[in-house]
């Protein structure tokens, strides 16, 4: 059966600024569509689906539950605050509907659970929003991951995810206050970098996590800036991320191997959208006199024939379509990635908000 | 008067490896000449001479004692054993030479201290061997770091530095032996971190040093491989560094301002001789629908008239000719960047060596 055909229907929960780009890659991805859209008032759904220009045949609703009641969608797409993912989420699985559940996925992996659960006790699929893992540039580095002569074992890996929001941000939005996204920087940027960590770790939960005790927060206590150390005692292998709401846009990930080593700067959201590089080192040693590299730095260029978020919403459809028309069991991989996510993102909290102790997991 | 004429005549102190790079830029330099090697024993500095072409006018000396008591000699390069840096480093201040020294200066700062007190009471110029500080391209990235617009402050330094030497290094080489150069790969590999840190805060030194509790030791408990926490506190400035013997070579430094970063890759020994690149961001912004950046990377180029090396030489030789010929005072400025890494450098020892607690500079 083509990807044209019997495609997967997704109804959006909410106008998040975010939901306008999830919008662009139903669009883009060749097997799903755009069914409904909804925000608390009409108004403001009607207002979102005119400045993305929607099509007209999609159903406009001013309240969630209405999209949930919808037979004919497949699949939700979750943008709103983390404090609301448990309630929705839940509810959409128990509607019986796909979901796709933008990050950090809850405040706490308690919570996680709750939702986890309640996809697989009915039957759907669930998938975060982390759209950088579905480049093919991600696949690209894997191999080199894996590569015991190129790369060798992981020693350790830097990731920063920053930017420097207008002074309003500060005053207003969602992830600064501590009733509706209480993880600040850590679950918004900081989710990148411990995805980011935890991919070339193969999701392998680190021994301890510690945030260090160089926290910025806000009035409210929310995280505005932080950095954190991940420690893994077997492989003896480390790994640092700085997130913050206060320093220059970053978004990058250094994996330094015994025998090699590669670096991104623009891993989250990639400078173009139809091309994407990393930097790639093997083998370098002094040369003679020590006087230069006998190895440098290769810029390696990796093509995507769609732009990340659209391969995001095409896998998941894929899977969504698996479940629909030939009733395969949902795949429990994407939530076991978000779950040791979140699982970290837990430990850097609770050791930043504790003291900066070590927190063993 | 040019360079050319009445040139520093240098002593070398020790034929280690190092020393030959060295050779080569006093060579290259235009105000700097090789006097007289001298090693352990007089068949080794011979060998030593005709493995590096010197010329025949070079004078050859079996013990370091000569070098010191040589009239025709202006300055020493001391490339020893870092055990052995505070006997000949005062010895030959004492002896009126000025002393160009290797990296790590002392095995401590008290150490240091009566060194640069050494060449201070005998007016005679002081310089470590961190040669990158002298390369064009770390001035240019000094004029960014300077440029409030195009930077901002800085918040966060990440610098690696690492290499993975053969197996017969961790038998035989004094970087692993701990009446040698007990300081292992933090005194080595970690030197190069700790300065480009300090340079990045214009050498204000840290509220806090802290290794991470993820360092690695031979059975002689030198320091393979650690990571090491710094914190400016009114600044609200962090930094990390790694330095490891067992990892893939790094020489990396990543400085993130409020408004702009910047990243080298090849810091301490740049890729090729003659130029030297920097990758650099400012002002940027995710572009709408957050798939895409508004401004991306830029790599500098900054060319070099010499290695690195021979501008550090060409430097040293230009402030002891000043000594020499005009009676200008030493340079202090020299022996001061040295004494900030040396005191990081302490306290980064103190705290691995102390179970990892902050150590309060």
């Amino acid at each position: 059966m083509a990807d044209e055909e019997n495609p997967v229907r997704f109804g959006i929960l909410g106008c998040a600024e975010i939901a306008r780009k999830i919008c662009r890659a139903i669009n883009l991805s060749p097997n799903s569509i755009i069914q409904a859209i909804s925000s608390r008032s009409t108004e403001k759904a009607k207002q979102f689906a005119i400045k993305n220009s929607l099509s007209e045949l999609v159903k406009v609703y001013g309240n969630y539950e209405t999209v949930l009641d919808d037979p004919s969608v497949d699949a939700v797409y979750i943008p709103l605050p983390t404090s609301l993912h448990l309630k929705w989420a839940v509810l959409a699985a128990q509607k019986k509907k796909h979901v796709l559940l933008e990050k950090p996925t809850a405040l706490n992996v308690e919570e996680l659970d709750q939702i986890l659960e309640a996809c697989e006790s009915n039957g759907v699929q669930f998938m975060d929003g982390s759209m950088w893992y579905h480049h093919p540039r991600t696949s690209r580095m894997n191999e080199l991951l894996l590569d015991p002569k190129l790369f060798g074992q992981v020693r350790t890996i830097y990731s920063s995810s920053s930017y420097l929001p207008p002074p309003q941000f500060f005053e207003d939005d969602i992830r600064t206050k501590a009733d509706l996204d209480g993880l600040g920087a850590l679950g918004d940027a900081g989710w990148y970098c411990i995805g980011a960590i935890l991919w070339a770790m193969n999701y392998k939960l680190p021994t301890t996590v510690t945030a260090l005790p160089a926290t910025t927060r806000n009035s409210s206590g929310v995280i505005m800036s932080t950095t954190v150390f991940l420690h893994w005692e077997q492989e003896e292998t480390t790994a640092i991320f700085y997130c913050s709401f206060l320093s220059h846009e970053t978004m990058s990930v250094s994996v330094l191997g015994s025998t090699g080593s590669f670096h991104v700067e623009d891993l989250i959201i990639p400078y173009e959208e139809s091309s994407a590089t990393y930097n790639f080192t093997s083998g370098a040693c002094f040369a003679d006199l020590h006087i230069g590299w006998n190895a440098t730095e290769q810029e390696v260029r990796v093509h995507n024939e769609l732009p990340q978020e659209a391969l995001m919403v095409k896998e998941f459809s894929r899977l969504v379509k698996g479940i629909k028309d030939f009733k395969i069991r949902p795949d429990t991989r994407w939530g076991g990635i978000s779950r040791a996510s979140q699982v970290v993102l837990d430990a850097a909290k609770a050791s930043a908000d504790g003291g900066f102790k070590s927190i063993y997991i």
